[in-house]
């Protein structure tokens, strides 16, 4: 079974008439296009992607009958389903009232649980966008004692990934005190004692995510954070097998770092899947009670927040011992 | 009256109890303080900025009171007001079925109305934005002739916009046959017959957004669709008044268009609102009932799309006259 046939299949066990896909990630997955505009994948009752004049001329790679649509109020006002499944954390709420206002609605997020685990041609383009992501993790690293301002580190380290591939999201580049701050936007000057690095490609829609912080004069302190968060790291991707709770991810780089006593530095949760998009389900934290399954691709990137941060992030892919993706530098 | 002050006054009018505020664009507006993390701006009732730890140190440029939410769920259930505000096109079903349940839920759609009229300020970091848009541009250019392929075009793009600015989109860069696909993404190979480049710069958080069609050897019938596109961007330019209708600008350029018996070669309105958000109130679209007012900031971008492409997108200022922002080649 194809992976339409097997949301077909979901549909129709929970007795959903018709469903509303609205998420590019979710239509590319199930039928190899990626809508560049508004788009419905329709499944059930009716199966077929509803897209704009926009893509028309795109959408001939689509595994399943295309219509382009003049008039998306009109066209879906027309569905006449009781029970409709939709995106719930992506539909909108004006989504809502137009057009399924009276409706029983459930959640379509089976589709984010079936992009969990990751098939093999999936894994072929997250390993290319993890090939493209050292690589330029290596151009970054060179570049970084000529370096004229965090910005321009970040703009060139943008510019090697789309050269090669595409950028998974917006390249960080936090040096000094800034590496404190873990969304910090790269500014002027470069603090070389701490330079944090997060960047990732992006290959045939898969992303990759990576990483590294780096000090050339070392800043006060660095090591011992430093080794702290390794230490943390490890300890997280020990627990990165199938049959263990994702919670147990992220204690594990937890208690670590609270034996450091570094705890009340910790800001974010210690990993996310990722696939299709950079933070997508199975989320490493305290509060998932998701287990891990084999074919699930991970990041373990513990962080320490203090008068520098340190953050080291590599991608783990979830079998019966963990698998790690990424070796740049280690 | 300060942005804040109006919008509460806007909130008063319209006897909403409580607004919840989630689009970053609009957080920033009100507050200066720009989320990087899910936050919620409360407006009303109780008036303060909500933001997770990983904006705790950032929000101190906030303009309203900031509380640090660890457990947002929680937090938002405590809210009481029967009549909520929220953003209907941005708030997500799962949003409303876990805060808004049986409460009275209207739109906030006023936040996006004041957004459309620009002041002093958000006028110069527009043409700051412009400013580096048309650098880029000129960089761009100069490098058509070498470049390798489409790809390594955009990339060099993006990487002179985020070194001097930020990058507000990813880069089109759309040739030979690619440039009859408006949304094409840079591929292998570049074919100069004709090169469709689409790009703007972010500066302090605001966008702009340019377009210019090249041909160094010049493309069958090339010539002949530039002029008319030119032609038709002119007559829409000149509706670009206070106190014209949105519509005009849209239907001007068709107009022209449709003379040279072009029209079914259109695929997109004619240009949109840009300040925060790249696209944004108000839309010159033929279904548009907006009235144009001083200071609003739009793009006018007619197309054609046949077996290639032209596309020529400026920025417009309205007032009493249209005043073009942008003048690249021009």
């Amino acid at each position: 079974m194809n992976r339409l046939e097997r949301a077909l299949e979901e549909l129709r066990r929970r007795k959903i008439g018709q469903g509303m896909v609205l998420k590019p990630q979710n239509i590319y997955y199930l039928t190899g296009f990626y809508p560049t505009s508004f788009a419905v994948l329709l499944l059930g009752k009716e199966t077929k992607l509803l897209v704009s004049p926009m893509d028309e001329r795109l959408a001939f790679r689509c595994e399943v009958e295309v219509e382009v649509v003049r008039n998306f109020r009109r066209r879906l006002r027309r569905i006449e389903s009781r029970r409709v499944g939709v995106e719930k954390s992506y539909a909108s709420c004006e989504f809502y009232e137009r057009y399924l206002r009276g409706r029983q609605v459930v959640s379509l997020g089976f589709l984010e649980e079936m992009r969990m685990v990751k098939d093999r041609e999936e894994l072929r383009r997250i390993k290319s966008a993890v090939r493209v992501a050292e690589e330029v993790m290596g151009g970054v690293a060179e570049r970084l004692e000529e370096a004229e301002s965090e910005r321009e580190l970040a703009a060139w380290a943008e510019y090697l990934l789309r050269r090669k591939a595409g950028s998974a999201f917006e390249v960080i580049v936090a040096s000094g005190r800034n590496s404190a701050v873990p969304h910090h936007t790269p500014g002027e000057g470069l603090d070389t004692a701490s330079v944090i690095i997060d960047l990732g490609a992006r290959v045939e829609h898969y992303a990759s995510d990576i990483t590294r912080t780096f000090s050339l004069n070392k800043a006060e302190g660095f090591d011992e954070l430093y080794e702290a968060v390794l230490e943390a790291q490890k300890a997280a991707i020990g627990r990165c097998v199938a049959g263990a709770a994702a919670r147990d991810v992220d204690l594990a780089a937890r208690e670590v770092l609270r034996e450091y006593r570094l705890e009340e530095y910790i800001l974010h949760s210690t990993g996310h899947g990722i696939g299709l998009e950079v933070h997508e389900a199975p989320r490493l934290s305290g509060e998932s009670d998701l287990i891990l399954r084999e074919g699930m691709v991970v990041t373990v990137e513990p962080g320490v927040y203090r008068e520098i941060g340190v953050r080291v992030e590599d991608m783990v892919l979830i079998g019966k011992r963990p698998k790690l993706l990424t070796s740049f530098g280690k």
